[in-house]
């Protein structure tokens, strides 16, 4: 059995990690860290995770405290990781961060974006960006990845294959709406009950944190416009692509089709299906439609993923399961959870 | 008094209109009419307005059965209003029409997006289309209008100050986000609560019924993709427009203060204050808001409106101000219902 | 006009009250506070408030600051009025209070319910509770006035005409199920919207805070069971009475007609209609109805209420119309507000 | 392999069977039937399950066209069962029956109850009411079983430790809440997302269907009064009986322990843990917790399943496995989903 921590498990993506891992063969979770916890059993911490917890603690991360560990998921949030990653790597052992500490090539771009003085710039080339369907190359000799954002997994999903295709794009408006989850477990005043039932809002339009991380790793310009919906999981986000008058939309979804192929988990809405984020729900899986006019130019590529799943801790443990030369699905949902 | 008669009273829409007309000093509702009730008590039929139902029954329309009628409200489902129209207008009656029949100028549009064949395409050229903000003539000489769609109210706000002031513009989408309450009563299948909750969905992209009114409006071709949010009431909508590099956004911003200025149910989004549909809900105002980025030549307009009472009900009643000479303000809600 | 000031406006309560006072045509708010915002606009602190906020001001709570003030509400958190109470009946300002603070009239209940030090604990028996329905006598000669709480208003206005008309009663269970904004803005961690939404929770069964209230008021012990609905508002609570076998039901509808007969604010379910909240919500009515038994002696009263309007904010301004001589519906919704 | 069918699969409890199973390592789904559908593949009838669905199609049911099947889940509605159930039993087919139709003993409860002529009276005393946990004989020599309905499961786990060990009982009400998906896919008008969004309610308060069944199982009179949440799954109840003053908390609580000690899908709440659906929502656990009152005579049963897991379709599994001598947790879900 490999052995497993998590760092960052009262989190509700280091919750949803530990349940996937639960179910994995081959991977087994011997170690649970939080910044905020001094060894309390997690089954009392999170009583959701109680039938599965065992007798499991949690206890304050501190990196020397690790033992006999193959493998650190880190669910920690934004600006933890960078302090910890050199010391980590040294011990041997491999970390897969779901933070966005390690997805930018460019400092600057972190530091700016982040508003925190990353402390291991030498690291940031040697960690791949790794969404595994945009990731060919084999992750068996890998020590440590870089998990994309939920909103550039769907982001990055919908795109390459047009940018990669397509040399003579116009402007991109990715218009997205995410479920509240998104955002962490807070506490945080606008993110009470009261304030989104029944309420719908747009935020940090063309100022979120999310677009340079995919204009950098798209290689082209986009405006990105996130809204929050009254619904704790799922992402539905459609791409607008200006593009020249009188375009073969066949063309271009055989273009993605051709592109994922085989991908286990990018499916492809069928004739008359409506987007939906309910198709992807509780699963892993990225479903992709598009819809537009040739005739006004227009080209829409709508994507669907879970956020904590495929935009977070599903994508985690795929990678995961690469790392260790696993079929990529291994205890990976396909179905949504229905209702 | 002015006698006022509902026909489709049993709908989202028509009940309502009933509740504000409730609070109106010089308004007085005093027939009600419905497709498929006979003869019932409102206060049964829908047990919400039994408070303010009086002993009114609701009674099968026909029009003739309309007796000492100022004004009727037409709160009926797409393509009933047509047939009736010219027989009501002989007998005197003023009509507000809150279905689509009376929207467009151009039979044939209307024909082929609502599938009918149009009984009297002679009075599209004399009923007026009346977006009140944006129609300035009096109203008080003219006999029927017709009110405008939900998602066409938001777009037309958002977009109609621009498309007058600017003229090279580039293409237009609207990305728009609706309550459920906007597809009525059904009961549908797919509107089912189980169906809804925790689910988000895009339908009808570049194919809704809205895209035709609106470009026709406007004067500029749009591309309209509408989406169902799990809550009932509100739309938010963006409109995205491709603009010359470099655009100066304070001078758009400065030219919609101009042109809504002195509207009292237009209210702009303050610095820093995020699109969301509770600055509305309840409301009978459309709040607007600007984002975009002048580099990337994209420029963003966000439109809030409660779908049912800016959308619907309340335009209704605001044109019916302006029929009889009140301030068009009048027993119309200004604050959001809080929560 | 009544010049009115509230303590504590930010909060959901405040902010309905000052909703509700906006369309008295008596009552007009000329000063607002606030624990913790300095001299900032309410439009601003408040942005639903906005269309309606003018120019007013929120300025920190210090009694002494208050001036040409008739009435004002305290819609601060349980445990800050009682200090402040003395003071303010000096300056000969009405008090309007929301909290739990003049709610006792033994003091030793308070202090051991809500864990403080009464301060004024003379003001006591001085100060009414006042449950308008069962509040016969006079207020206009009444300085100051406790509203009861969300809960304990439900309860007494089910349970009341019972324990007076009959002697006889065996166990009380009160199973109540309340929206989520009866526990103020938070933040709070378990009152997050992804906490929330898609479930439902008992709390404190059998310890709760107005358990103590309820069963002064009635004079009768009653077992208080509460629970927490994934929703903003609305309170539906069942009373099951253990009676004797072979009761008789018609007799206990005709006394609770009888008790009511002329009460504008409550009203009792159709045959045939369900309980349900929604035949309240943003409304100040209280709707009852009846089921149960006879042959297995259990009785149930349902009472219905909108926790923020009857529960809260519509109650205090029935008090306030009653201070000053006003009937007491004045600027009060009877009828819900449709979806 | 085993070979199973499902009648039904287009339901809500059909589809969540056929996801179950899908994770099963030895029954295999190899025929899907429903009422209403001609031949037309799973992945199009129900999208969700598109990833799982193969190329099964979903055929009428006949029950002559069932093929080499050696378990049918009947998962249709209430009175269709019991006309086919003696031609499938002898084709020597063994049958899950998820509907009321073989759970009564007594014929003319059924009969009054659904209000239908039951075909196969004679079946009813050869087919158990199989609820697992309280079914302690083995199920491989049984051909045929009954599933409890969703409110019973819950009711019979939390009451019959309780109406076993202690004679002395009085009064027992069920307080019951539940998920709209108990209420199957409709379309219903009463169902639709307006109608249940910010609403709760009551409905056959002592009248409900599931009554005579708990009634009848239990053998003890209960008064059971359901409610509907805003929500889709999950049923919390309290079970409130009438006690001798006095009566002894910790005792009754060990004699539950000590019922339930072995079974792995029946857990209790811990100390200080608040009653909460989410505990179980996706799972097939049952959660139980004790509150009351010693003084006052009154103790609370609190019990949570998921109405469509525990409730239905992992029960259904739960008692499959059984029939084939597999350990009853095989591929049922301990955790729940988490958001």
């Amino acid at each position: 059995m490999i052995s497993v921590a998590i760092a960052g498990v009262t989190g509700y993506t280091g919750q949803q990690l530990f349940r996937l891992l639960h179910g994995h063969p081959d991977l087994c979770v011997t170690q649970l860290f939080a910044h905020s916890s001094v060894g309390q059993p997690l089954a009392q911490l999170c009583p959701e995770l109680a039938p599965i917890a065992g007798t499991l603690d949690v206890r304050p991360f501190v990196p020397s405290d690790i033992q006999d560990c193959d493998l650190l998921f880190l669910a920690l949030p934004h600006g933890c990781s960078h302090a910890y990653m050199a010391g980590l790597l040294k011990k041997g052992i491999r970390v897969i961060d779901l933070s966005a500490d390690f997805r930018f090539e460019d400092v600057s771009i972190f530091n700016q974006t982040y508003d925190v003085c990353h402390e291991a710039p030498e690291l940031l080339s040697q960690i791949p960006y790794v969404l595994p369907e945009l990731y060919e190359a084999d992750l068996q000799e890998i020590q440590a990845a870089a998990v994309p954002g939920c909103y550039a997994t769907a982001s990055l999903l919908a795109l390459t294959p047009l940018c990669r295709a397509f040399t003579e794009l116009g402007s991109i408006v990715i218009d997205a709406k995410s479920g509240v989850s998104g955002a962490g477990k807070g506490p945080t005043a606008s993110l009470q009950f009261c304030e989104i039932e029944g309420a719908f809002s747009a935020y940090a339009t063309g100022t979120h944190r999310h677009e340079p991380e995919i204009a950098a790793m798209l290689g082209h310009d986009v405006f990105f416009s996130p809204h929050l919906l009254p619904m704790s999981r799922g992402i539905l986000l459609n791409c607008y692509v200006m593009m020249p008058h009188g375009f073969n939309m066949k063309e271009i979804q055989a273009c993605y089709k051709d592109f994922y192929g085989a991908k286990p988990f990018v499916r492809f809405l069928a004739q008359g299906q409506n987007p939906n984020t309910k198709w992807v729900t509780g699963s892993n899986g990225c479903m992709l439609g598009f819809s537009g006019s040739s005739e006004k130019g227009v080209l829409v590529i709508h994507a669907m993923i879970d956020n904590l799943i495929k935009g977070a801790s599903g994508q985690a443990m795929q990678i995961a399961n690469r790392f260790f030369g696993f079929d990529e699905t291994v205890a990976l949902p396909v179905c949504p959870q229905l209702l």
